[in-house]
């Protein structure tokens, strides 16, 4: 990979001011892209089919992941051509306290809904904020094997850079949507999805309840839950509580009840 | 709940600063005391019988959380006199981005071994680092019902303000040991329990293991997993895993683990 002879140091440089707006959601929506950093992230997108336009690396910063990993990644990526950044630039574009030096953009994916077997697991997130917990639910969504991953309506941003962070990638191993509700309901409806709401007040403990076949999980937040027409699932589940806590986690929530569906599917 | 006519205001005062300076582990081991910050982490806290000494608030910076619970929690708490401090001084105390202005200090609890059924679930955590992993573990275990904690050696301060915040108060309410390797061990052997090492390596998916009667769930870091005297555990356990992601987050498998301890005691 050809890369520009000389490294951007100046913080007033145009690319770098574009870098930065990036941070923001809607300016990444406006240009249909989205930023991938760190080393392990820009790894498992690429092995995901994510081809970046631009790659923007400081070698300085190099983590020894990304010292391992990049020589490969670049190879990959004949394609593009890398441009240096300075270490006070990189950290300027950087959403880390400590970046890697490594930082993709890459048009914003838009998988298709995916082909289901008889066995099909999705988890559907409604109104999750925080992006560290929906990276969190793709990450072991991801381990768990799940085949889609819908986001209703404007929570956290499924391609934004704490998202993709927090799932270490895993947002581009999953299929990752964002469907609007009555779209989501449709589709789940027409392929015989067995809903399940995730849900405290449930009166049936997660492992009481039949979770085979095609099987959508659907999460809400921890405080709002999930709304009615999203509660009238088949099947409402809990997790049991038996401590002083009066809620878990969601994303803990969440892999309890997808690891269930595994146990259920291999017994 | 008598309150100090005044509100310390200024920055310097010694007792903002030796507030300060307790955000360090050391100085807090030199005090043998715990900061307990935030109203929900306080109620817990007090909940769960600890006293603390000194109460320092800002009302201007409640939540309403904080305004919810401190009328009653003041009152709990007669023997002890709050002090007031500006926003200004409460922001400089805090370990937060946004605090709520309520910040306790208490002695450092030293929970005994606790008494034990035929059933008991404790779990063992070898050198996590991570405030939030060790925080969330905590707060899984709670929510199971386990027993006890066992933090080994020199990982994250089990009583440190992150590990607090993390585990939401939690940490109050399962009872939590540091203890030497050795210690551990011998109290584990002595009381008959069946250790479980839980570890990426393992030939044996959690839930084919026998895990009842009294079970020690023994977990180490993401990369350097469990030390040698560790693995030599009467059961070896892991999470099965179908994607494109190498791990789980350690506080994930522990939830995945604690709760089929809590599945096959209930089947």
């Amino acid at each position: 990979m050809n890369r520009s002879p000389e490294a951007i140091t100046s913080l007033q440089n145009p690319q770098v001011k574009r870098l930065v707006r990036l941070r923001g959601r809607r300016e990444r929506e406006g240009e249909g892209v989205m930023l991938v950093e760190g080393a392990r992230e820009l790894s498992r997108a690429v092995a995901a089919g994510v081809r970046p336009r631009e790659l923007y690396l400081c070698p300085d910063l190099f983590s020894p992941e990304a010292q391992e990993l990049m020589p490969g990644l670049e190879a990959a990526l004949g394609v593009a051509r890398a441009t240096l950044l300075s270490r006070p630039a990189f950290e300027k574009v950087s959403g880390r306290e400590n970046p890697d030096g490594v930082l993709g953009v890459a048009a914003l994916p838009a998988p298709a809904l995916p082909e289901l077997g008889t066995r099909a697991l999705v988890v559907v997130l409604h109104g999750l904020e925080k992006p560290g917990n929906v990276g969190a639910i793709l990450r072991t969504a991801d381990a768990a094997g799940a085949d889609a991953a819908v986001v209703l309506g404007r929570g956290a941003d499924p391609y934004g850079p704490n998202v993709i962070r927090a799932s270490q990638g895993s947002v581009f191993a999953v299929p990752t949507l964002a469907l609007e509700e009555g779209e989501a309901l449709g589709w789940l409806a027409a392929q015989g999805f067995r809903t399940v709401a995730c849900t405290p007040d449930a009166r049936q403990d997660y492992w009481d309840a039949p979770l085979t076949g095609r099987v959508a999980l659907l999460l809400g937040t921890e405080h709002a839950g999930l709304p009615p027409e999203w509660r009238r699932a088949h099947e409402a589940v809990r997790v049991p509580m038996y401590g002083q806590a009066d809620s878990l986690n969601v994303a803990t929530a969440a892999a309890l009840v997808l690891y269930e569906c595994v146990r259920q599917a291999r017994a």
